[in-house]
């Protein structure tokens, strides 16, 4: 039946360009709460799509958050289901002086579309939706497909995690397909994230550092103190007990990873550093995939304006957070984070760690199952090229979402936004080769999973 | 004579308040431009007075700066000169809602005047200026008399140094009075100051610390390196060289410190820290006066608002100063810093150490010169109490400016503020008694100098 599919999928591709631009042109920003009606439309905006193929379709509240959509269509009998997830929610366009045409005003240059979310996420989950018009329009999908498409991924959510965990028996699903990711790759682990504040007190009040210079604590000094306490001058982190759970890669991912296009020259150039810097003894993606790491974001407090302030401030602190992996525990390390900075406090100071918004934690999936090579194959008809196997160094918190509540799902995590397509970023765009043929590559999945 | 002056200062009191009044209504803050107009007539105010008691003023100016007002009376041959130094210039009063009455509004309170300027340094100098004026009522003074009030204190000014360089020769003085110090304290030496900026870049543009964590320096993990390689957690500074020209006190400057009325118990009350820190195996004072030190007073770069991001900045920047002692030389010691960070610093970053500002010397005055002594004997004709011999933590550059063009002079640094009169913060003030007496130490302090 893909054949068919495919074949209109290939007359459609200008109204498909049509419709892209028309998603694109809603300035569904979802941290900004003057955006919050335009979060709502653009819901809604899917929500008729989805009606329209045949499929049942709802929005899911919760709080006060965006609502996500749930489109299913269960009518395949005996054949596995497939649940997609895609989010409708953009990053803010700042800065907008940067940008080439406007954020929300849509304009294709070189074969890509420019606009903010044309990557990330809205030229993914519409090549999705594409290819289920598509297949309904010519006999229905060889499988039963549901669609979850929700609006706070950018902001870390409410809805959909609830959702998924007070109806996860309804939910259940054979494959789940987390469509967010980068074309060609095939994520089968992903790091954790724990954020937090390290604040240091000193004195009740701000002093004079001629005053009381050699006399009182100086909160960012012993700040210092900590954090080059936390890790060394080679990377690596010195917190007791840090490096205990953590799991060596397979052979197999090992041996996958050794063909990627990713080498020290290509990230010199990318990053503009005069040299790359990480635990000593592992390899660079090995260090960024399956090596915890310990960054600071920033430092609060004191004097920061043009000039010389001679002031001992009362109060310094630093945003911290850790790249965690398979299977170190996020309130495990917290706790030894804790203790070490206690550890390393000056006598005159007190320290607090405060853990800052909710943890993602590391996730490792199964990088063997029928899904994959499902996938795999999907990709090959589409793009003529077999995806690769790597982990991200960096979280999808809803990886976590649907692994702990539909811990029968085979989940694989993929995309069709290139690394350069500037999510994010000003002048995001989409190559739209890379998202008619994302159409395609659905429709094959589809056949593909229909038979695992 | 000074009989005579001192009866007619006892008299003159409701009048002396009604002038200190009207100089502490001239919002005089020499660092904000708006403020340009009222600095000029305070200039102008005190122009004025100073002509009417029949000295010879003038106004001094150089480049863009606020006057320095100059008033002579040198028509008593074969004595002294005199020179009293003072500012008219004042803080910004923010916060302005901490205040009781307004900043510009003097109101009388329990026997102290309360508004900006009123003990730095307004009340200071106008108690001298009074002195004079009642000197010049009751037969001139016994001594020559130079006036120096200039209105660039508080910014760091170029006035007063220029005229002090350029018109060295014709300002050569017997004493010199800075009239900015603390009641009851004669100071024998300054700590320097030398403020830098330690810039710390690594890659060329802000990196995802999920993308790049393990793989890309972070200039704030590197900073926090280099800080906590600058100073140990005793309190001793760790650059190589720094102490080398520190100098010990004399056995009599420790002597005169050892009956200071200042111990750990009220430090530890007066910072709220729960302990001081400093440099082991010096007592607090020899701590704060005798020793240099280092303190960190901002850290610049990232992300410090609310919540978390994941950033890994581009560039992070620490301001640094040292408070330095004789005979430590600020350059050479900047140097050393310089190379301290730099061999600190890790693969993929550079940093750049910047001064920031001015360099102020330290400096060691003469504790023994007959000055000292006519000081401590007006001291305590009109307080009841000889004043400490100490040094002080902080520096004030004009010292130095002095010490440097006017070598041939005895320097004395001293005052009538109290030292919880709130100099810099809201409701600052200055004891009514404390003024009043101040003019008649000024008075004791003519006859006694014009006898040295």
């Amino acid at each position: 039946m893909s054949e068919a599919a495919i074949e209109l999928a290939r007359r459609s591709r200008g109204l498909a360009e049509a419709d892209f631009t028309e998603e694109l042109r809603i300035p569904s920003v979802g941290t900004l709460s003057r955006h919050r009606e335009d979060c709502r439309q653009n819901a809604q905006w899917l929500l008729e799509r989805f009606q329209r193929m045949g499929m049942d379709a709802s929005l899911h509240e919760y709080g006060s958050g965006h609502p996500t959509v749930q489109a299913e269509w269960l009518a395949a009998p005996g054949r596995p289901l497939l649940t997609i997830y895609g989010h409708y929610d953009v990053q803010p366009p700042d800065p907008l002086q940067e940008w080439i045409s406007g954020p929300f005003e849509p304009a294709i240059r070189d074969g890509s579309i420019y606009a903010r979310g044309a990557c990330d996420n809205k030229g993914q989950h519409l090549s999705s939706l594409k290819a289920a018009e598509y297949a309904f329009a010519t006999g229905g999908p060889a499988l039963n497909l549901r669609f979850l498409v929700e609006g706070e991924e950018e902001g870390g959510g409410e809805v959909l995690p609830h959702l998924l965990k007070t109806e996860a028996e309804r939910l259940r699903s054979d494959f789940v397909f987390i469509h967010d990711g980068t074309l060609l790759q095939l994520l089968t682990g992903l790091r954790g994230n724990l954020y937090t504040e390290i604040e240091v007190t000193g004195a009740a009040i701000d002093l004079h550092s001629g005053a009381f210079g050699g006399l009182a604590p100086n909160p960012f000094n012993t700040l210092a103190l900590i954090l080059a306490g936390l890790k060394d001058r080679t990377g690596r982190v010195l917190i007791p007990g840090f490096y205990d759970a953590v799991k060596d890669p397979s052979p197999e991912e090992l041996a996958s990873w050794s063909t990627l296009p990713i080498n020290e020259e290509m990230l010199l150039q990318l990053t503009g550093a005069p040299a790359l810097e990480g635990e000593p003894g592992y390899s660079l993606l090995e260090r960024n995939f399956t090596r915890p790491t310990l960054d600071v974001h920033g430092v609060m407090g004191g004097f920061t304006d043009e000039g010389s302030k001679t002031v001992i401030p009362a109060r310094a602190a630093a945003k911290v957070s850790m790249r965690l992996v398979p299977d170190q525990d996020p309130f495990v390390i917290l706790e030894a984070l804790r203790r070490q900075a206690e550890t390393l406090a000056t006598p005159g100071t007190r320290v607090v760690v405060k853990q800052v918004g909710e943890v993602a934690w590391p996730i490792l999936l199964d990088s063997q199952h029928v899904g994959i090579g499902a996938a795999s194959r999907a990709f090959e008809a589409a793009f003529g090229q077999a995806p690769f196997l790597v982990r991200a160094g960096y979280s999808i918190p809803v990886v976590s979402d649907f692994a702990a509540n539909l811990p029968d799902s085979k989940i694989f995590v993929s995309g069709f936004s290139g690394e350069d397509d500037g999510a994010h970023s000003p002048n995001e765009r989409m190559v739209l080769d890379n998202f008619h043929r994302g159409t395609e590559m659905v429709l094959h999945l589809f056949d593909e999973l229909a038979e695992a």
